[in-house]
């Protein structure tokens, strides 16, 4: 980090001695979980730069953004229109916290049995190393888990109610709701959204997402032209860099897997088992399953999460001629996510089950968070429906921090072994 | 238990090896909690004997109640609007485990990291000790909290969607699931609601609330008349019990507490500090953290709890003269019900803080299920509005085991002397 960005953070009310603390600490593990891969693309480099620049480049640009009268957001959740806060001249900035380091700050005001990422995020706040914590003039929660809704009422955010049911009145409330923001961001700003405006955004927001569509496509290849650590990287960073940026590099990337494709260049040394991942969020700075996973000889080919399929599988429909009709296609976009808060959530499951298929998996690896009751309980759900197809699956339920890495592999190792086994019986069988 | 009572156990699918092992426990349990108290009154008998006949009597009742065709549903939470399923012939029966003994057995379904009253409540069922498993046509779910909401899915119940703000547009959105509940319970007993059915229902449920309202009001009083785990075994059996059963308990209760007060009779020998308790429910088995308070040397005075004030506050209005208004007026009494689920939870700060005047209390103890988020994270909220008043808390999480008694007393016992302290002190200046 050069000295320029040490003086922007210390006028942030940044603690520089424990904000290097948290940098070395996610540095090294970057190094560790991606860099150290050795079939990695060329392009990665963007998304590592952007890893980088979230705690620099990327804090300047909003700075300067700011200076200039521009006014932002922090956002903790996928369900929070991005599209319209933009067309309103607003920046979301996505804030949830991805860093093992401050989790223990969050102490002071919540509970120690919650989920990394509410902790994680609060304690970047708490320990005064988050640059955003005065980048932006208000904060917009929802309400799809008890812990969330609880930490934005204690901290006095916005909530932005996602319904917990997807009948008509449930559409009809979200709509309502996608309207109150568009009113909050639109006072924030003091600039209205015009049907113009509204769509631009739409279309940037579609192609950023058609993008990760096509980048994702590539890897139910028979040789993935890309790891599963680095298409989490490229996901996660989808939401915090600059959206023009990401498609560039993202367009960068794309080219060269279909390159690689033709050429047959896998991301892998040895194929391994192919392995769906499903269940909650990895956040910026946290790949610790992911990095258990294919640290035990297995490929991640496919990722059923908000860092993965959930973030970029549904498109806004671009036809409306109306604003008020392009808004209803926004909030109907948004409320097609399949988040396990949706009681029931069968989509979820018909969702999971054709990821598997289409992407020739062998296994699934149900990832969750420490204490995320909803994908915790419905883990049960998707290993009674995965049962009946019999595709194995193992559940890790696990927090940010490495200690217990060895315990993981004592379990995906067999898993691994299983899945080997289950794919040469087949293959014999053939 | 009598012969005939194993007979009809055994004829609902009950273990009776099992069964005989559950209510040794709970049996012992009560013992030792509420029978070994020394100054109880004497209508508390007519209690105990409702806490021993859920797993007798009341199923007998509810066997001949079915066998006359009579229908019911399994319930799990007190948003579940009773008149309206009594109105059109459909029995509620609330379902909330209370007892330890069951809770291991829910580990075939459920992750061990939620709330003991989930594991307790699907326990029960899954080792084959509930009694009221086969006394059910269906089981209402609702969307309170998230462990809760997956388990419903996962189990296929019916779920009444809770709203997650207090708008308009949710007050709407919880009138028409009120709706759908009505025609649910409609088509389950063949009868249709009427104007007259449903006002003799909310009647009844009013009567019922009012009883509990003057119970509790007595415990405003220097010397109050009936102790906090007898005033809680009422509230339990309020939900179990016949509904003009309950009435006439209640009222023979009420009339003996009245002479107490006239006579000066306290439930207490010695009179310890006043403390509320405020939090997560003690279904009908669950009396844990009361008796740690009171065998500590506090008097529970009032209690802030789905089993305490939050069941009886709220009457439902009886004027409207139409069906549909009477349904919107039913729909209302349940929308005021102060929640942790609802986000702001403004009014249950209010109602806490009115209740401490009320009833004088020297300390507030905030009752927490293990694993229960949106209690777990309000409780900050709590903690902060107290201190402004200057009043004492102290917060407990725990389960329903009684493994870790003398742990809370080592917490207990201190949060007494500092309130006795504070209480001298404040007596001295006067």
């Amino acid at each position: 980090m050069s000295g320029n960005h040490r003086e922007l953070l210390q006028s942030l009310g940044v603690n520089l001695d424990l904000h290097d603390q948290l940098i070395a600490h996610n540095t090294k593990l970057h190094e560790r979980t991606h860099v150290a891969q050795t079939c990695r693309p060329k392009a990665m480099g963007l998304f590592d730069e952007a890893f980088h620049a979230s705690h620099g480049n990327r804090v300047a640009e909003i700075v300067e953004y700011r200076r200039n009268g521009g006014k932002s957001i922090g956002t903790f959740c996928i369900f929070v229109p991005d599209e319209i806060a933009l067309a309103a001249g607003v920046l979301p900035i996505p804030l949830c916290g991805g860093s093992h380091w401050p989790v223990d700050y969050a102490d002071k005001m919540f509970p120690r049995e919650i989920c990394p990422l509410v902790r994680s995020t609060f304690g970047m706040a708490f320990s005064n190393t988050c640059p955003y914590k005065k980048l932006k003039d208000a904060a917009v929660g929802e309400t799809t888990c008890d812990a969330k809704k609880k930490a934005w009422d204690l901290l006095g955010f916005n909530v932005m109610e996602v319904p917990q049911k997807k009948n008509e009145r449930d559409r009809d409330l979200w709509r309502a709701e996608v309207r109150a923001f568009r009113e909050m961001v639109e006072q924030l700003s003091g600039k209205r959204l015009t049907l113009d405006s509204l769509r631009l955004e739409v279309r940037r927001q579609n192609r950023k997402r058609m993008l990760l569509q096509e980048i994702n496509a590539l890897r139910t290849a028979t040789e993935p032209p890309i790891s599963g650590l680095d298409a989490l990287l490229v996901s996660q960073v989808a939401l915090a860099m600059d959206v023009d940026a990401f498609i560039r590099a993202a367009a960068e990337l794309l080219g060269e897997l279909r390159e690689r494709i033709e050429d047959d260049i896998s991301a892998y040394e040895t194929p391994g088992p192919r392995v769906l991942m499903a269940g909650t969020p990895s956040p910026l700075g946290n790949a610790k399953v992911h990095y258990a996973v294919e640290s035990s000889g297995m490929r991640i080919v496919a990722d059923e999460s908000c860092t993965g399929s959930r973030y970029y599988r549904d498109l806004v429909d671009e036809t409306p001629v109306t604003l008020e009709g392009l808004l209803d296609a926004v909030a109907d976009r948004y409320f097609r996510i399949d988040c396990s808060c949706f009681s029931p959530n069968h989509e979820r499951i018909e969702h999971l089950l054709d990821m598997a298929e289409l992407y020739h998996v062998d296994g699934v690896v149900q990832n969750i968070l420490s204490f995320c009751h909803g994908y915790n309980v419905e883990a049960k759900v998707v290993e009674q429906a995965l049962q009946k197809r019999d595709i194995p699956m193992l559940k890790v339920v696990t927090d940010y921090s490495f200690e217990d890495l060895e315990q993981l592999r004592v379990r995906l190792e067999p898993f691994r072994e299983i899945l080997q086994a289950k794919t040469g019986a087949s293959a014999r069988a053939e």
